[in-house]
């Protein structure tokens, strides 16, 4: 394994720009708390050090492992089969009639027959000591996948894992040092950073479009109370008792994960501190009077989690990120993204646009020509794989552009997108969200996974814009 | 004097219904903070008592006295020369130019002409001790609105003060304390609460299309950096140093005060505690570097304020509100309204809709279609005075309407809509989001300024809905 600097993926005029927005934002904000983050560190492991930039050998071919292939690890069987130089070669998963489905994906795309892991809950073991899977990719329930995460990378695989990887800050801090320790990456299936809208909007941040970036918005806006009608399979079996475990915002990087690498978030900034209210939590239990005979489980659960969760973020230079999670109120969805720089905004649900400057346009009515912008800004990995992409389908294409991107990384021996630092940091801002919800709103520091690396770490180049 | 319930305003159903949903509310959350609440309160003055619910002895035209004829005052002359009952008999401004231009559209009107006061800064002093007013209306700098309705309302007059009506928490004890020592009126002007769409939304609240309230949001998003040109007269020669002293929400208000109408706050409700995270503060130094010498007095003002802030509001009963201000950055207009029940939710900016039951439509999609709503909906004031708003105009009819109210209710011997409590409540949002934004984010108390009377009070009914 090397350790590489993320060489190539920002140009020096980008790089030069970059430093000064970040130096100019930490005079502003006094860099009012560097001089704290030290205290949130833990010490590196014996025998461990930073997988900052880490890279890993090139693979000539990705032999993909999926544990868990319901609903969503479904998809990924698809895509895999569909991306050169990928191979799935192993499913594993407790339900006899998913991986048969899975399993028969795999034979309609001419492939060989994968290995099929199935069984009881540990299955998944003898798939990770199994020498033809080079990815372990895990779309699991939430209580699995830091578990299966560490014991991937432990078992010399590449761990992919589903949103949120892990569920508590302990488990964040698991992966980081089994990720240092072993050398394998962990990476967590973040899709939304490439859909096609969220990607330009990359690639306007890079060339300074909006100026000197001040306030992110991310919101997980889903009404998902029909899930609290799967009882014993699917989804909202073992969703639904989350509402009943945490009071916070259970489902943080949608939305957010865009945002953070807008704002280098671990590369040049980091998150700081956070504050979080959750309204009543009146909408499931009024769902499941509703909805289910008066003496059904569903009626018998003490649903906790406030319908609508607020929390705002602060980062070390400054900016905020105001973070929403509603998945139980009527309402259309939305991931309710924006991001506000010093020379202009954009906004989604609907998509939308206004600069100072750059813009052509007066930065007082916002302009909601996404094919013109896209004109001017498509990302590269959309202009060069953005018609496969739609044709593969996945949340329009998103899915489909971040599983190529994974496997053309692994097999160019270039690092990835995000990182095991990306996932620990994004993801703990469910259960610091509780925490600060049980304390009156109070502000709680957000852990420093990268052990002050983000200091000196290149920031996120325009992905896969170079390959 | 007397002191009156507001009764009238909510029939039984309504406050049966008002009941019924507090108290499941209050339920759900545990009523986790009623205990805390009583340190919040400071102690009356001795001979003095409550003023919630007051109504003062009808008058029958209503003394008119304006302080601050400037770009606000102005409007206030052109409205209340316009309503029955109402007589402009006072003028008072340091500024010739204005007082003239004031006077000379009251005799236009063909009043008599009505006394000036100019001169000092104490010339108001002047008109207070004058019997030919009976309420005087606070179009002043910042720094002057509480000052000026304390003594106000010692000299036995009705002070109606423009937003914010106070800047520290100190002045909003003091106009707490004046008007429950002399019994006068204290109105905060804000308007927003008389909009068209926020007054159909408070007549939907007060039906229950919306269920039972959830959260709320509430913005003052309006670039006004141009301001900073205005050196030595008009609205931005006294409001650009403010972005030198305060790092928080300066303007809450406008946002927030229909949300609060609609939650009850401070009659069933009150605000209990709030967070708040200010971005950097870049736009301010960088206009003024854009757009004055080097040499300029501009480029010479340490600007503090945060382009953007984002604060959390929770209520006693478990509600929460995010409030944010900007009027720095380069971005549309938006007031950002959202208000948001168990059955659905109404947001602004474009106005919209989503409904689980009684809107004939799926919750899924927004329903734009305001007018639709409005004929179901429409507000009985804007029913009754709407048309006559518009022609008058001021904000598209909200400020004429406000007037109106507020004369129509004194003729009456009425309560007023915003009392004392909501002037003090809504505007120390802005000093007390400056102690979170020092304080790392953590959440603040916001005092009880009804001192236990919001568990009692009658909610402000359908306003002038039964006049």
């Amino acid at each position: 394994m090397q350790d590489e600097n993320r060489s190539g993926q920002m140009s020096n005029p980008d790089r030069r720009r970059f430093l000064a927005t970040t130096l100019s934002i930490g005079a502003a904000a006094g860099l009012h708390s560097l001089a704290a983050t030290a205290a949130d560190n833990r010490p590196r492991r014996a025998g461990s050090r930073s997988v900052m930039g880490m890279a890993a050998p090139p693979l000539d071919t990705v032999g993909v492992g999926l544990i868990g292939v319901g609903e969503r690890g479904t998809g990924f069987v698809h895509h895999f089969c569909n991306i050169e130089g990928a191979r799935v070669t192993a499913i594993c998963d407790t339900d006899k009639v998913v991986i048969d489905r899975a399993a028969a994906m795999v034979s309609e795309c001419g492939a060989p027959e994968p290995a099929l892991f199935t069984g009881d809950d540990f299955a998944y073991r003898g798939m990770l000591g199994w020498d033809g899977v080079d990815i372990v990719v895990i779309s699991t329930p939430w209580r699995w996948h830091a578990t299966m995460a560490v014991e991937a990378m432990e078992s010399g695989k590449h761990a992919f894992v589903e949103v949120p990887a892990v569920t508590t800050v302990e488990e964040a801090w698991q992966l980081v040092d089994t990720s240092e320790r072993t050398r394998m990456h962990c990476m967590m299936l973040e899709n939304v950073c490439y859909g096609r809208d969220e990607l330009m909007v990359l690639n306007m941040v890079r060339q300074g479009l909006f100026g000197e970036l001040l306030h992110g918005e991310a919101a997980y806006i889903h009404e998902l109370r029909w899930q609290m009608k799967q009882i014993d399979r699917k989804t909202g079996s073992w969703r639904t008792p989350w509402q009943t475990r945490r009071n916070g915002n259970l489902y943080p990087t949608h939305g957010l994960g865009p945002i953070a690498q807008y704002m280098d978030i671990n590369r040049g900034d980091r998150f700081d501190y956070m504050t979080s209210m959750s309204s009543p939590a009146l909408g499931r239990a009024a769902y499941a009077r509703r909805e289910f005979p008066e003496d059904h489980p569903r009626n018998r659960l003490d649903y906790i989690t406030g319908d609508i969760n607020t929390s705002l973020i602060k980062t070390v230079r400054g900016r905020t990120i105001m973070v929403q999670y509603d998945t139980t109120t009527p309402r259309p969805y939305s991931r309710h993204n924006l991001i506000q720089g010093t020379n202009g905004v954009f906004a989604g649900f609907p998509n939308r646009i206004a600069l100072e400057s750059g813009g052509g346009e007066t930065f007082h009515e916002w302009d909601h020509d996404m094919a013109k912008w896209r004109g001017r800004y498509d990302h590269p990995l959309w202009a060069r794989m953005g018609r496969r992409a739609v044709e593969q389908g996945g949340h329009g294409g998103m899915d489909y552009l971040m599983c190529w991107r994974l496997v053309d990384c692994l097999r160019n021996g270039q690092p990835l997108d995000q990182d095991v630092y990306d996932a620990a940091a994004w993801s703990v801002i469910s259960p610091i969200s509780a925490d600060s919800v049980a304390d009156r709103g109070n502000s709680k520091p957000i852990p420093d996974f990268t052990r002050g690396a983000w200091r000196t770490a290149e920031p996120l180049g325009i992905v896969g814009g170079r390959n």
